[in-house]
């Protein structure tokens, strides 16, 4: 009998059901910029004029993917992707645009597919951001069973003259930070490392269960709920900030925490100060770092514990920055750095 | 003693001097478009006017990552991944401007990084196209030990009046192949069950023995050197084409193969009639259908048969057009469709 290649486990037919199944969806997010029809070998958009400056962000969730598949919450990874993206376009003044996505896996199961793309359909279509296209790669063999992995890429837009960065930010300059929902999509591999030593060490209690697991700490929430809230998006907190204050830079807080991320938006010679007292740090995280005992600087150094944005001001702006968005705290201040570590915690 | 992110398995510093050492050669990628440095949030690259569409596409490179770790060829993967790309915008009529890349593994391997994303920037610098951004997911148990996936996303950008596409395509108009150099990146699932069922069948023959003999048909090369011939860029040709012909449409022939891509470039109602004589399918393409006792209409559907590129242009262009690219031929034209397949070899 000949062979076929869906006999070697690539199933064109699948992809293409699983993708007309968020076919709307996917519609709702044009814009009037978009030109042309989904299917072409790329996707089209006008650009704006040549004042403006592309931004453009590639993310993934990590393995926030691997909670989301054992809980079967597959739409939370799926606005996850997007949210990161606008965030981090975001952090240099931009707006978003037009989003991409691709979604690999070893087999494509369509009812797993449309709920996860359906949802960043949706998350784009909130954000006025165009699906523009896709890949959807079906590679047998290279994931395990029911796995899959994301990467998302945005384009943003950006007036030449307001990009935000180092360059703006000087001495004195207040921090303002905005709380997030939780872990985010980083740092996953440490609390999935830690529910698994504590499944351990309970008698017969598997990941599962230290994951359904009510906990007093988190007022009865579960571990799984708690680690599968949405990454936050800050577009909304962006856009009100930009309206009263001087916004000179904003550090997304992802891979690598606090000292990972908020250096990026210091100039040379720059550091952080910021008052470990100004905010409460979710009981998440304080639940997280009692069960795997760490460090204080190692919680710091990989996860947001608990502020997801923070966005440094002309200092005169402060007042009306934390009037504009509820639950924004002052944080500290951009001060003169000789040695060692850049966010100073006092 | 206390839990660590790197007792995890993630390894921030890893992907750090993983990244530090192609530092160089993504500088070279640099255009005068790019603003600022590495290491922002997003990659800033100067609008092209107003005038212009923006075309974005987004490939991985599926399971050739496979045969490019067993026989240790990283960098053929990095190059195709941007090669592919490439061809996905030119196929919109679009010039590149800027490249973006997603790496993902379970343990960053930094000498293996750098030889992928290396390729990358070489490919990139080759086609001045800015590697602007890249994410390096470190997701410790999501991948095998020592395998990757890969994602690429490109931007390019094409003058409004000047995009291909169906609406320009007339019944009569000329078809051009121009050569592939092999599967390019697509239909290796297929062609590596047809190596694993051949190692199955010869008496204690693995997979890495298939792939590593000599074939006669080949010439004497193996299949393992067959399947890894980069994916071929085709914008000298597209360059060159446009120039002496008016291009209509391009069709990159890539998954789905012949019936999955020309029709893409065809406008409602026509179909393409191709002369099966007009260009010898290559022995790689003979010997996996032998071995695998592939139905032709098999192979025609899932590997592009040595025609990488199929170009829709102006009848009275096809001699021009056939001198102006070495190898190109006449592969027959656009004629009406009735129903059935749009793809009609004849």
């Amino acid at each position: 009998m000949s062979l076929t290649y869906r006999d070697a486990g690539v199933n064109i037919a699948r992809a293409e059901d699983a993708l007309s199944r968020v076919k709307e969806r996917i519609a709702r997010t044009r814009r009037p910029e978009v030109i042309g029809d989904v299917g072409q070998f790329g996707g089209l958009f006008a650009s704006p004029g040549a004042g403006t400056v592309l931004v453009a962000t590639t993310d993934g969730v990590g393995t926030k993917l691997e909670i989301a598949r054992l809980l079967d919450r597959h739409e939370v990874v799926g606005a996850d992707l997007v949210h990161h993206c606008v965030n981090d376009a975001l952090a240099m003044g931009a707006e978003p645009l037009f989003f991409l996505d691709y979604f690999a896996t070893s087999k494509i199961d369509p009812a797993v597919f449309s709920r996860v793309v359906g949802a960043m359909a949706d998350a784009c279509a909130r954000f006025g951001t165009a699906l523009l296209g896709g890949e959807t790669a079906e590679m047998p063999g290279m994931y395990a069973p029911d796995t899959y992995d994301l990467a998302g890429f945005l384009v943003g837009a950006v007036d030449r003259e307001k990009i935000l960065g180092p360059h703006r930010v000087r001495e004195g300059d207040a921090l303002v930070g905005i709380p997030s929902t939780g872990l985010h999509t980083n740092g996953y591999s440490l609390a999935r490392e830690i529910c698994a030593r504590r499944a351990m060490h309970e008698r017969s209690a598997s990941l599962l269960d230290v994951l359904l697991a009510p906990r007093q700490e988190l007022g009865g929430v579960t571990l799984g709920v708690s680690l599968l809230t949405v990454h936050r998006p800050y577009l909304a907190e962006f856009r009100a900030l930009r309206e009263v204050a001087d916004i000179h830079s904003i550090a997304h807080i992802t891979g690598g925490g606090w000292e990972g991320n908020l250096p990026r938006a210091l100039p040379d010679g720059t550091a952080a100060r910021i008052d470990r007292e100004s905010w409460e740090v979710p009981a998440v995280f304080t639940l997280l770092a009692r069960l795997g005992d760490l460090e204080e600087i190692e919680q710091f150094d990989t996860w947001n514990m608990g502020i997801g944005l923070v966005v440094a001001i002309a200092a005169d702006g402060l007042g009306a920055a934390l009037a504009a968005v509820p639950g924004a705290v002052a944080l500290g201040r951009v001060v003169p750095h000789s040695a060692g570590r850049r966010v100073i915690f006092g």
